[in-house]
C-alpha cells in the first residue's frame, strides 16, 4: 500500500528539511501536504521550485487531515537527532488522528512511553527508520559479489550524495540496466522502504551492517548497485561512518559529491579538502581492503548561475582529469555515459 | 574496595585471553584465580611468564570460591563480543555464589533475563564495562584541551596499544611527569574503573563519545594525556574507530604500535601497511583535523630472540627515522625519554 504522506518541518521546510525534500523528490509515496506555519498557504513550489510539488502548505496537523494522509512524516534531520521539544503536540495530534508516525530522528519515538501508549489507543504505529537490526560483524563475503558496486563520497554533510545515487539510478535503468540503489540513511530508507541507517549502529558493526545491505541488494542480480554515501571523510563528527561504508561496501569505484563553493566542513572549523587531495586519501584507504577508482565528479552547483556552474564543472575536470557534471541541473544521463565504461572496467561484468 | 577477581576463560587463558592477561599485569585489583580446565593445576606464571602472577589456576568455579574472590570477569573478548553458550553454567554459579559479575563482551549480561533474575535473587550486581552513557556529538572542545595528548595506533587489533599507553603512563610518572590513561576498551575500562568502549558507541557519537572521555581527562590538569588506541585503519571491520579515536582525540602526537611479524590483519585477507604507509595514513587523515605528528613506534617483539628483536628495532628506526623499542622487552623509560621533548614541542606546555 501506497503511503499519503504529510510532512512535519515547522520553521524549516524551505531552509534545511533534507528529509522532506528527498522523499518529495524520489519517494514513490505521495506527499499530500506539508506542514509549516512560516509559509502556510502557499504550495511546495512556491517555495522550493526544484520540488515540483503541488503539494499545499498548512500550518496545523488539524489542516493536514483535509488532505487525507495515512501518515506524517518527521521531515527534519537536525545534528545528533533529536525531536525538537515543540514538537510532540503535533505528533500526538497526528496520532490521535490514526496517523502512521514514520521518523528518521535517532531519538525513537516508539520508546518514548507518551508516544508508544497513543498509539497503542489510537491502534496505529511508529515506524523508527533509524532503529538498527541485529547485524554481524563484517566478515568479507561482500568481496565476492560479482556486481560492479559504486559508493558516493563527498567533500562534506548534505552536498547531494543520496540525490546523486538516485539519479544515477535512473540513468542506468534508461540506459537499459537494471540499477539497485542502497540506502544507508534514513531519508534513503523512506524513500525505498529498506536500509540501515549506518550512523545508528554500534561502531563495531557498522561495516558488517553495510555488508548485509550490499549482499542483500546483490542477491536480485541487478546489473549495477549504487550505495549511497554519508558524512565525509574529513567531517570531525561524522567519518567513522563514512568510512565504515567505504570498507563494508567494498566498491570497485567511487563517485565524488562536491559542493564546490563550500571552504569549510558545515557547523566545525575544519576545512574542506580539496578534489585531488579527497581522491588520493579516498583511494589510499581502500588501497589495501580492495583498490577502488574514482571515476567522476558530481557537483552540487545550486545557486550559480549557468556560467557559474559550468565553469565550476569545467573547473573540476580539469583538476582531476575526470567526467564531471551537475546531475540535478544537467539530468544525469551525461554524467552516467561517461562513467559507465570504467565502472565496466573496474570490474568487468555487464553494466 | 578493592576487587578480588576470579577470571573466567575456559580453554582460552593462554592462548588468546587478551581482557585476562591486560587485567592481571595491570589492574590494582588482584587476580585471586583463573578458571581453565585446560591449565588447572598450574600457576598464571607456569603458563603466561611474563604476567608474573602466581595465582592458581582452577577447572571450575566452585574451586576457585576457595581463594575468596568479590567478583568473576569475563576474561575473553572474542570477535564480536558474543557470549559462549557453554560459559552460561559457570556464570550462573558465580552469581548463586554471590560474586559480583564483571563482562566486557558486547551482549549485556545484566540485560539477559535468566542472569538478571539470577542476580537479583542473589543480591549481587553485574557490571557490564561495555555498555556506553549517553554521549554527545563531537562538538570541537577537545582542540581546546591546553595538555599534550599522545594517542596510541598501530598495525592491527591486539598488537599491544593498550600496554604501551599503560607503560608510558608509568615512564612518566617515574621522570615526575603526571600521565593521565584514557580507556576506550573493555580491559582498559577494568584497568583504570572508568571510561566508555567507544567500539560499542553508535557510530555518529563515537567521536563525541572519546572527546568526552579526553575532556573529563583533562579536568585533573594532568602534564600529559595518553590516550588507549583500538583496531587500525586499515582494519575492515574495526578502522571506524579507530578513525573516531583520532577525530574525537584530537592528538598532538602519534606513537605507532606494530607486531613487526604481521603481515595480514588477523582474521582477514588484508595485508598490513609498512611503518611509513601507515605514517602517512595517519597524518594526512588528521592534517585538515588537527595536525599531528607520529614521534615514535612501539615494537611488540614477543617470542623473538634478543637479537631477532634488536634487529627489528633497528629496521624501524632505519625505516622512520623515529626512536623506536619494546616497552615490555626493554622497559619504557627508554622510549618515554626519546619521545617527551618532540611531544613538547607539538604542544608546548610543560611535560
Amino acid at each position: 500500500m501506497k503511503r499519503r504522506y504529510a510532512i512535519l518541518a515547522p520553521g524549516h521546510f524551505v531552509a534545511d528539511a533534507k528529509t522532506a525534500h528527498g522523499v518529495i523528490a524520489y519517494s514513490s509515496d505521495e506527499t499530500v501536504a506539508v506542514i509549516d506555519p512560516q509559509t502556510a498557504g502557499k504550495r511546495v513550489v512556491d517555495v522550493v521550485p526544484h520540488l515540483h510539488s503541488e503539494a499545499p502548505i498548512v500550518a496545523t496537523v488539524a489542516e493536514a487531515l483535509r488532505y487525507d494522509p495515512t501518515s506524517l512524516l518527521i521531515g527534519l534531520a537536525p545534528k545528533g537527532g533529536a525531536l525538537p521539544p515543540d514538537w510532540r503536540a503535533a505528533i500526538l495530534a497526528a496520532i490521535d488522528a490514526k496517523l502512521e508516525i514514520v521518523n528518521g530522528l535517532h531519538d525513537m519515538l516508539g520508546e518514548d512511553p507518551e508516544f508508544a501508549a497513543a498509539a497503542r489507543r489510537a491502534g496505529t504505529t511508529i515506524w523508527d527508520v533509524r532503529k538498527p537490526p541485529d547485524v554481524p560483524l563484517f566478515r568479507g563475503a561482500v568481496y565476492d559479489v560479482a556486481t560492479p558496486t559504486l559508493l558516493l563520497v563527498g567533500n562534506d554533510c548534505a552536498v547531494g550524495k543520496m540525490t546523486v545515487a538516485l539519479e544515477l539510478c535512473r540513468a542506468a535503468e534508461r540506459a537499459g540496466s537494471r540499477a539497485a540503489f542502497v540506502p544507508t540513511g534514513q531519508t534513503g530508507i523512506m524513500i525505498a522502504g529498506w536500509g540501515i541507517s549506518i550512523d545508528r549502529v554500534i561502531a563495531d558493526f557498522a561495516p558488517g551492517a553495510t555488508e548485509s545491505l550490499v549482499l542483500y541488494a546483490a542477491q536480485s542480480k541487478p546489473d549495477l548497485i549504487v550505495v549511497e554515501g554519508q558524512g565525509s571523510i574529513n567531517h570531525p563528527a561524522y567519518a567513522p561512518v563514512t568510512l565504515a561504508l567505504m570498507f563494508g561496501s567494498a566498491p570497485d569505484a567511487l563517485v565524488l559529491v562536491c559542493d564546490p563553493l563550500r571552504d569549510h566542513i558545515d557547523g566545525y572549523s575544519t576545512p574542506i579538502l580539496g578534489y585531488r587531495e579527497l581522491i588520493r586519501l579516498h583511494e589510499a584507504l581502500l588501497a589495501t581492503i580492495k583498490p577502488a577508482r574514482t571515476i567522476g565528479i558530481a557537483l552540487n552547483t545550486r545557486g550559480l548561475s549557468d556560467a557559474e556552474a559550468r565553469a565550476q564543472i569545467e573547473r573540476a575536470q580539469t583538476e582531476t582529469q575526470l567526467p564531471a557534471d551537475d546531475v540535478v541541473r544537467n539530468g544525469p544521463d551525461k554524467l552516467y555515459a561517461s562513467i559507465s565504461p570504467q565502472l565496466r572496467r573496474e570490474r568487468p561484468c555487464a553494466v
